[in-house]
């Protein structure tokens, strides 16, 4: 165990510096490499794997609720960005443009997608005639990209990857309906498979999405107190089926704009895992996401090695035939103790351990990642044990991260009771907002938060703005964000 | 039925003009749309689920090969082209260019990636330091552009999808050795998952890939005698490794550079796929790669539709169960007739019919869409008999690819021998070949075909050139191409 040390210093403290801490963990965990182009990155395999992992899980909510996958290019001619005024005004900022290709310079420029609601909002228009072909439900798994000034590995990259959901529908009704089933969707995704509790609720106007009605949103907590915006779903109504021209005769024969949404995630959740699960030793990955959720460790003398291996084989068969993503690590020119604190760092959920004296009593170690507690466990019940600790680590995760965000996450009545808050513990806010920009600007540039949402079921209700003191019209949560 | 000839009429009978075939029926099947954008497609549901199965079934193959899959950046600075010359020569006429982003010019333009040797180069020459780290084996699914000429759907389009294999390794043998194991895994691919029969083979220098020291390819016939290069293998030497500085300190502790391979499919393979087993009908998909693979259609009178639908329903579930792809349409407001014609068109391998006669009998109609033949099963056998006729319609529908393909490939003596081929019968041409430029550019001049590969096992070896008369080097294949 003398590697203990040694390894766990090379990641900064998360109390010492918690940004230090991330992209230590991130580079020693080998998920990214900075690229040579500026704010992009490669996602390594054992990133990418994560990414995979989520895009698994979530295609298959996405098609058990009626969405089907299609692919949409990449470039968008100028002239689309001109036709919806507040899109444009929200991503001509961030925009790479194409002047030139195949040696000539273009008659029109091109835009890297930064959202696809103009091209597909295009192509709608075409496909869609008559309320028979509404709902229409698409899904696209893309790169895209924005310009940012500030960038930070997963959480904001200038070229990332994400799942943009476009949809079409013959009423409000019918499109607010979709909207919300989606951010369900994102809900249980986060709080069920990534183990992350989130805050659900309504954008406000100055945090929605440039060219929708209304955004909806899922946000999380970081450790460090600071919030990431998970996941997001908007109702356009018929702003973008205007610009577009997306027209349908409806059962009346009349002709009707069609009311769209359109729903997101992206790679900045491995981000959003990270920094709520991972601790001082590395990272933690819940079970549900963790590319390798099984590690399993031969140890003993030299004399017993091919014993213990052969009878670790035979359970590293038994857990892959379960389904169990497992992996041995039985090098011999690594040390059990060198293997422990690798594999904490990486955050398998669960590591097993076999030695002689197991071998003998019929007994296998479980160690949990998370509680660090070990287990003794017959052999004979090795899968059921392991397949109960998995769901077990889960449930910690979840409570833990849960735990946290409710430590962090107070009711305030002022702003200055917010300021002391957040000199003192980091964290959320639920204060009351009387509604107007001034005091949500007043807000940002007294303390750096800005609102997250306007929370659906907030723990209680403010009745009083936190800035002027009027009445309040939303209690709304605040925060510092990524 | 009537609706029968109505349909076939909107396809263009193959014989009349294969290019208008092809278009008729990637529209009507709905696999496609043409976008705003130069040379860029729209994937729709359809078709872009072909591709989805195809990427399950290549990724799942990468993997057990000892792959993973990792993602590396959209843009490429300019000055990574400059460093392998062949490279540059090859792609540079077909780069579009990133010259402003986020408001203001850049000082170093950036391509979006034709392919990403260049990146990834420079990124395994900072990863890659000991002979301990290699072979490193990488697969990347990822969009890529060629600003094209001339575009046709799914086989040229300006951006495709794709997935691109890097490796790197300690030696030639070793790199060699995974440039021929990714060469038979595609082999496998096309024909037992596609069915499609290839020929596998070597690139002749001209038409190997820019940067590369050996191509290897299959390549496939369509209906039209035309050949696609359906998927490439290339050993990379030390070409981008010299270029890039991937060097490594090997088991004697020297530096050394690494030998890399790459190798590709894309979604021109979705075009393949048509236009090698499609028909006047429509599409026919073999049943690997079909999204839907039996669509079951309840027939008969009013009276009996409930329960004739209740079984269906049953039938459906067992078939689900047992892993088929199995959808029904049961709609009472279109006719058998017309849903016959519509999913021989779309393609899907088994129709199954059921009405009152064959509830009363206790059987069911199996169709199939290449034979055309009815096949009354019992109810009781219905899974077994289902999984045992797509398994009979792969087989055949290889087969009929093969023997087209045998019957449109000759071996010719004289370049005149290939030429009254051609005007009569279409088609390939194996032929001996000296081993010069000027011999293979000859025949491109008089015939429009190139050469294919230079096939390891050709039914035949030709002693002279086709061209010159002269001792052959090599028997070449020679065809029209896509």
């Amino acid at each position: 165990m003398s590697n203990d040390k040694q390894f766990v210093k090379e990641i900064t403290p998360q109390g010492e510096d918690f940004s230090r801490w991330y992209i230590d963990v991130i580079k020693k965990a080998d998920l990214m490499s900075y690229s040579p182009v500026r704010g992009c990155i490669v996602f390594k395999p054992d990133g990418y794997e994560i990414w995979e992992n989520i895009q698994r899980e979530l295609d298959s909510k996405f098609k058990e609720t009626g969405h089907r996958n299609a692919y949409f290019p990449l470039f968008i001619p100028e002239s689309f960005f001109q036709k919806e005024k507040e899109h444009v005004e929200g991503f001509n900022p961030e925009l790479p443009w194409v002047t030139e290709a195949g040696g000539e310079k273009l008659e029109e420029r091109l835009a890297i997608r930064p959202t696809s609601e103009t091209m597909i909002g295009h192509m709608y228009s075409e496909w869609i005639n008559s309320y028979r072909d509404l709902p229409l439900l698409i899904n696209q798994w893309a790169n895209v990209v924005r310009w940012e000034k500030r960038t930070l590995p997963f959480l904001r990259t200038t070229e990332f990857l994400w799942q943009e959901g476009h949809t079409a529908h013959e009423d409000e009704q019918d499109a607010r309906r979709e909207t919300m089933q989606m951010l369900e969707v994102y809900r249980q995704f986060a709080e069920e498979f990534l183990a992350i509790p989130v805050i659900v609720g309504q954008k406000t106007p100055s945090e929605k999405f440039a060219g929708a009605i209304d955004t909806f949103s899922i946000e999380a907590m970081m450790k460090d107190g600071k919030a990431v915006q998970a996941g997001t779903s908007h109702y356009l109504g018929t702003n973008f089926a205007v610009a577009f021209d997306i027209k349908f005769l409806d059962r009346e024969n009349q002709h009707q704009f069609a009311h769209t949404t359109s729903w997101g995630v992206s790679t900045r959740l491995i981000g959003a895992l990270i920094m709520v699960h991972g601790d001082d030793r590395g990272l933690a990955l819940p079970p549900k996401v963790a590319p390798t959720q099984v590690i399993m460790i031969p140890i003993g003398p030299p004399k017993t090695r091919e014993q213990v291996i052969g009878r670790v084989d035979e359970l590293y068969a038994e857990l892959k035939k379960a389904g169990v993503r497992v992996k041995v690590d039985d090098r011999a020119d690594q040390s059990p103790g060198w293997k422990f604190n690798e594999y904490e760092m990486r955050g398998v959920p669960i590591r097993v351990e076999l030695g002689p004296r197991d071998m003998e009593n019929g007994q296998v170690v479980l160690v949990s990642r998370v509680s660090g507690e070990k287990k003794i466990v017959q052999q004979a019940d090795f899968v059921q044990e392991v397949q109960n600790l998995l769901a077990e680590i889960h449930q910690q995760m979840y409570d833990k991260a849960k735990q946290f965000r409710d430590e962090h996450y107070i009711a305030v009545d002022s702003i200055e009771e917010f300021k002391t808050f957040l000199e003192t513990k980091r964290g959320f806010a639920l204060a009351g907002w009387c509604g107007s920009n001034a005091c949500e600007e007043h807000v940002k540039q007294e303390t750096g938060a800005t609102s997250r949402n306007i929370p659906f079921t907030p723990s209680e209700t403010k009745s009083t703005c936190l800035v002027c003191g009027e009445a309040a019209k939303h209690t709304v949560v605040f925060g510092r964000s990524y």
